[in-house]
């Protein structure tokens, strides 16, 4: 695999995402797991200038379902889903930074994924892509900055599975990461959230409509995803936020029997509703269980091991008080675990009360957080 | 409604409860927020002698879906589902206390429930059942006990739904009880707790066959169950003992696109199958729902004077650290507001690992706590 910068057709890139970019990696890609893709597509937004030394890259991956378009840019002003934290003078400061935010393989927003062609049936991969690991992602994205000619990242950054994602980057290719920023992440997943990520799977794999992964683009599990993204939501927020945000304010009772009596139930329809049809469901398969699937130790022989091939500099491991999905003790496990492994590792655990999703919303914490660190490089 | 004992007919028990024993208040029964019903039955079940006094006796509530058979006795040996907790000489000591454990009002054990004939139709009352809340369910039982020539109890106790049900009971009845033992129970339901409640009763609502409550007996929400059972048993333990148990040991994995990867997958499949059939879903709506709607604060206005109207001499209040359905904070709120009310209240905040389920399988702290408390009254 010779990575090689194709930027797709002459078209313009659609209305939706006009800041998006899409490289191809020409030729065969083999998965982690088995199987392999064919000229595999990375999509990605960037932001700030690649200086002459190209030594200022910092790399983001995301979540599960977020696309690249992490904040606005001249190209495309609309928000991006981490707006009040990258940008000019930002604690991702794109004046210093040259960074690039990366669509996950196996997603939906441009990067090759199962609802992508599948050029052998000229047909989408469906349920036929092959098993997806984190680690697949991060080789894609390293072909992606091959094909950028960025010999090395200053920085590579992640929240949530994107902190997986991160960690998997750093430990196939050390020596071209210095810098490790971990949000919310882990390790490794423990069985709390792999059960939780499963039953949301068989949520949506229950929904008739899912037809084992063969829909058609556009149709597909509604019910189910709707049914898997409020539990989502229950994992990703906290009890103390609820309480202290809906206590026991009731909602206007509707006339479906067993409907809502409580506003905290019209606030998961309406952010369950939201992501109906937003996000692919195959996609949401294959990248919840790649989260399951990730495990540090498996890089080595155990966890210590793994990390001791980390030739990192410096790290910082951010976690929250209230996260139930990716519990506390989890990000002291990887700020102890990468101390041990020689990392000068700063670990921060914040009293958010937001739960996995403070990242996304306790901004007052997250962006001192994340900008005071960076700026210390 | 004079309470009047008719034990049911001639017929023998079933044979799957045979120290059953149901009592039927007859004429018409009001229930809390509108609707009534006739002749209401409550099943119950007892262990030890009602002494002359009639002083002695201990009346237990159960969880949203046990029957009354907490525990084996001389005509059904078959154990109890708190076995280890209930008989001569344990913690809730049958050798002095006359113990009674109820089936709930709109369970389906032998208590009046939505499975019951309405006498108005001749069929089951399905979604016709009125709307249940954890008042009706004392209510009922304090008839039960008028049935049974019994003016006042020593000791009402519950765990999770049960001890909400005794604190209505001893809301509702006061002076007639003199001592409360609530154990990993709430004042009320929280958002977390009812987002979680409300996912579950919405997968039993999503299956096709629960026909909006009109399933014929013995058909019904097989898989909507069996969803809201994983969602149940992700809620009712915790992550810490699943860490422990399951780590990251793997499944055999079947064929079947994206199944079992890890064996805490597989635990969730095989407690979910175990509970399709074992409960009936219109009676899991209706108790699921009346948690929800139960709050000590709509009982004269506010927390603190609702718990002035008790007239309790002491109470014990245990949770657990692990349990996020009722969580520690609020126990501690339930044990200062019983403080401030005047009750003399033991608190004791216990460290098992088992999330929720503690109180039934953490006995080697949940036998001592009850047990020295019971004792030493």
């Amino acid at each position: 695999m010779k990575p090689q910068l194709t930027v797709h057709g002459t078209a313009p890139a659609p209305a939706a995402f006009p800041a998006r970019r899409i490289v191809t990696l020409p030729g065969r890609f083999a998965m982690r797991l088995g199987g392999e893709l064919q000229d595999v597509q990375v999509a990605y937004e960037s932001w700030g200038r690649l200086n002459a030394a190209k030594d200022n890259v910092l790399l983001i991956f995301t979540g599960l379902s977020p696309s690249a378009h992490a904040a606005s840019s001249g190209e495309d002003p609309t928000p991006g889903w981490w707006e009040e934290m990258l940008g000019p003078d930002k604690s991702i400061n794109t004046d210093r930074f040259h960074v690039i935010c990366v669509n996950s393989l196996g997603s939906c927003f441009g990067s090759t994924g199962p609802s992508s062609l599948d050029p052998r049936s000229g047909k989408s991969f469906g349920p036929g892509f092959p098993t997806l690991t984190l680690e697949d992602v991060a080789t894609a994205s390293h072909g992606l900055l091959k094909s950028l000619g960025i010999p090395r990242v200053r920085c590579v950054l992640g929240p949530s599975m994107g902190g997986m994602s991160a960690l998997a980057y750093a430990l196939l290719f050390p020596g071209e990461v210095d810098v490790l920023v971990s949000l919310s992440s882990a390790t490794h997943s423990e069985p709390f959230a792999i059960a939780v990520r499963s039953l949301q799977r068989e949520l949506i794999r229950s929904d008739g409509t899912w037809a084992g992964g063969h829909y058609s683009s556009g149709e597909g599990p509604k019910e189910g995803m709707r049914l898997a993204r409020k539990l989502g939501m229950i994992s990703y927020r906290s009890a103390r936020e609820w309480a202290e945000r809906f206590g026991r304010e009731r909602a206007n009772a509707g006339g479906e029997p067993f409907g809502a009596e409580f506003e905290v139930e019209n606030y998961l329809e309406s952010r369950a509703q939201a992501f109906v049809g937003a996000f692919d469901a195959n996609s949401y398969l294959y990248l919840s269980r790649a989260m399951d699937l990730f495990d540090v130790a498996e890089h080595g022989g155990g966890l210590d091991k793994a990390l001791k091939r980390l030739k990192l500099q410096q790290a910082l491991v951010v976690g929250v008080e209230t996260d139930i999905l990716f519990p506390l003790h989890q990000q002291h496990e990887l700020a102890e675990a990468l101390t041990r492994a020689g990392v000068v590792t700063q670990y921060l655990p914040l009293p958010s009360k937001q739960g996995h999703d403070s990242f996304l919303v306790d901004m007052e914490r997250f962006r001192p957080a994340v900008g005071e660190f960076l700026a210390q490089l």
